[in-house]
């Protein structure tokens, strides 16, 4: 049970402070931390996380690093669905924070045909900059995949894994700094569910991708990592 | 007395690099820094002194702090006053010394009417961008309670605790990327009264938020931390 | 193989972050992540390879490394030719999944007489400011020739070596923040091959700068500190 | 001498990196680094190099630094002088880069009327923002105080040394995050000197300031650090 509140938090968390960056402090004329601030704090939100509960649950807050964590066989089989029900969960409950925060702004409110709604992700007519599908499905496959070679490998018994926490952290700030202009950066599809859900309209459609893209990304780095990559034991 | 000491110069430091950075550099044209800027500022003051003198006082800078410390079963009731006023002085010289300094530029003054003015934390008609007191409270609860959470868990023996000053500090910074534009972000009593004491105007009679929701959050984190998610000892 | 594959992945996360990360997102109106973001970009790519992969094959990702590090008496002849070739293919094999992607959005087209076409490195007239070629060959030699200062000195047995990751990241990013404006950056011939070729024009007869300018930074700084900065063994 | 050259190469490190990228990067429209950019700059200048030669010469790389942990009991008098000198001969050859790099661009020019000239530290009309003498010479005090109490207790047996790289380089990012609009941020004499006689005119007369304030401010972080805040061997 600690587990599974530990990543309701960290799920949250993410969710929160970085989509609530990007609602609430992304655009603002002149002062405003643009895409580079956001990107820092997605990775920001999981930097806390890992030292603050890793040492509780590992530290997912991301069902594809579930699954990719599964591929490489350091989770168990069992564990994964309590953990993404626990992680869609703590993205909900925080988009619905963020919605009420929102709403304490005279003219808020949400066009769901606009490309980056409520902080959603989005391809073809809504991606912010206007990638298409393919080239969206790619990008996050891609991403998830040494998302997940970056978390396999800093978390090696061989590496020095008092570091990972920053390593993964900052490697998701890097992957929004590649990858917000192309689908808003997902990565996660916790994140993607939250806000889809909020922002209604074709990003529910959308939502497949999310899933799909990152999750098998994340086993193909699983898969990688565990028979290519990693030393034997001695 | 060292404790006080160590308290009052991190205090200074959070007060005068924080709101030192938004009041000199954060609104210059092209050049400025912005609100990214100014939490990185933020966050840099709580790293830097945590590693300067964490080992003397515990490093914690903010009433709110003190309180989640205590209520996490981390910090004892006796020290509470002590802390909380060298905070609050260290707070207000800061902002003498800010106070100063601005004066040396020609044409310096405060507009008590406007938002952010000297750096103060506001609501309603004093958020940098216009959000409700309700907003504004359950946003200044909301993370300081996680800013509290990141704390107790980062410093938690069995986490790798080595690393917590980088996560408590870049947690403060995520925590202004979120939210200056809502309250000019707080979590932190000393730092708004320091302020607030100078801007003078609505932001006295408002200063009753940025003690409660702050103090609150930490105190629900205390809490949560340590009757949901510690471990228990061996 | 396992070193080969990891410089492998390591030099395909620096390309397609590092360069990907200039060209879609960097010059985006009013949110873009612009020099300073790029600069985080190419940094975090090196930091998180560092920490993931770095316990496989030491991290190089950059044939002027793999020089600096042969010179400094810590790497052995045998492995230079294999670790750049694994270095080029990956930094081409990213390059393609750059092109493909970018190619997924409508107008997307190379114009090879403008400077930082794909992201490739360039002097005089490919300059992004206007730099000559011996400023150009002057930057590329001093900012190589600093990179392996700091990986031979943070990766020395007297030095914490948990760091070097970050220091090395961050210092690609130091690096990187100096120099876009003279060269586009490269210190790493790896990565200026692969948008070379893709950008094509003039950009490929000036490959011979951004092979010979770093290799000739990485040796001397592998004499100096082999030579004169090192501690002797006790 | 290892130490001397140590320092040496730091400091031009220092000077390069930090006035480079204010040189080269800061204020190209729209995708120029900005003053935090710098501000980043700067700080890890110090934090690569404190991880690749602190373990030879200690890595002050700045006079004050000297001076400061001469006051607290951690630098040896006879050993004062070599350092400075050698912090100065380096600031001055990397200036002498920074000035053939930056005549490689046609039309370069040093105006030495105007704030901010080959990145010179200034007051009053010098100041970037029109900072006076006084409001200066108390933000370099103050901010070099506080820089050495972050080396000092950053470096102290009882914390935990190995992060202090990152604490000292990123506070001095912070130091620059605050204080660029006024003096263009010194903190460190050899800089001062470095830039000051390339740029002429009037800022050869100022330079007394960025030797005397921060000097002052280190050697008062000394005694406070060691007398008032300093654990007691056991």
């Amino acid at each position: 049970m600690k587990k599974l509140l530990a990543e309701f938090f960290g799920t949250f968390w993410l969710v929160f402070g970085g989509c609530g960056s990007a609602l609430f402090a992304a655009g603002i004329p002149d002062l405003g931390i643009g895409f580079a601030g956001v990107a820092l704090a997605f990775g920001l939100t999981v930097l806390t996380m890992a030292y603050a509960v890793g040492h509780i649950s590992g530290g997912h807050f991301n069902p594809a690093v579930s699954f990719g964590l599964w591929a490489g066989g350091r989770f168990a089989t069992k564990d994964l669905a309590p953990y993404i029900i626990s992680q869609v969960v703590g993205g909900l409950t925080a988009a619905g924070a963020l919605y009420y925060i929102a709403s304490g702004r005279e003219g808020f409110a949400i066009d769901p045909t606009s490309a980056g709604a409520f902080a959603a992700n989005g391809y073809a007519e809504l991606s912010p900059e206007g990638y298409s599908m393919a080239a969206a499905f790619v990008t996050e496959l891609l991403l998830t995949m040494f998302f997940l070679l970056i978390i396999l490998g800093a978390t090696d018994k061989f590496a020095n894994s008092g570091f990972a926490g920053i390593a993964i952290g900052l490697g998701l700030t890097l992957i929004h700094l590649i990858s917000i202009p192309i689908t808003n950066t997902s990565v996660n599809p916790a994140r993607s569910t939250s806000q889809a859900l909020f922002a209604g309209g074709d990003y529910i459609p959308q939502l497949w991708l999310f899933w799909t893209a990152p999750i098998i990304g994340a086993i193909i780095a699983g898969f990688i990592y565990k028979n290519l990559l990693q030393k034997k034991e001695a």
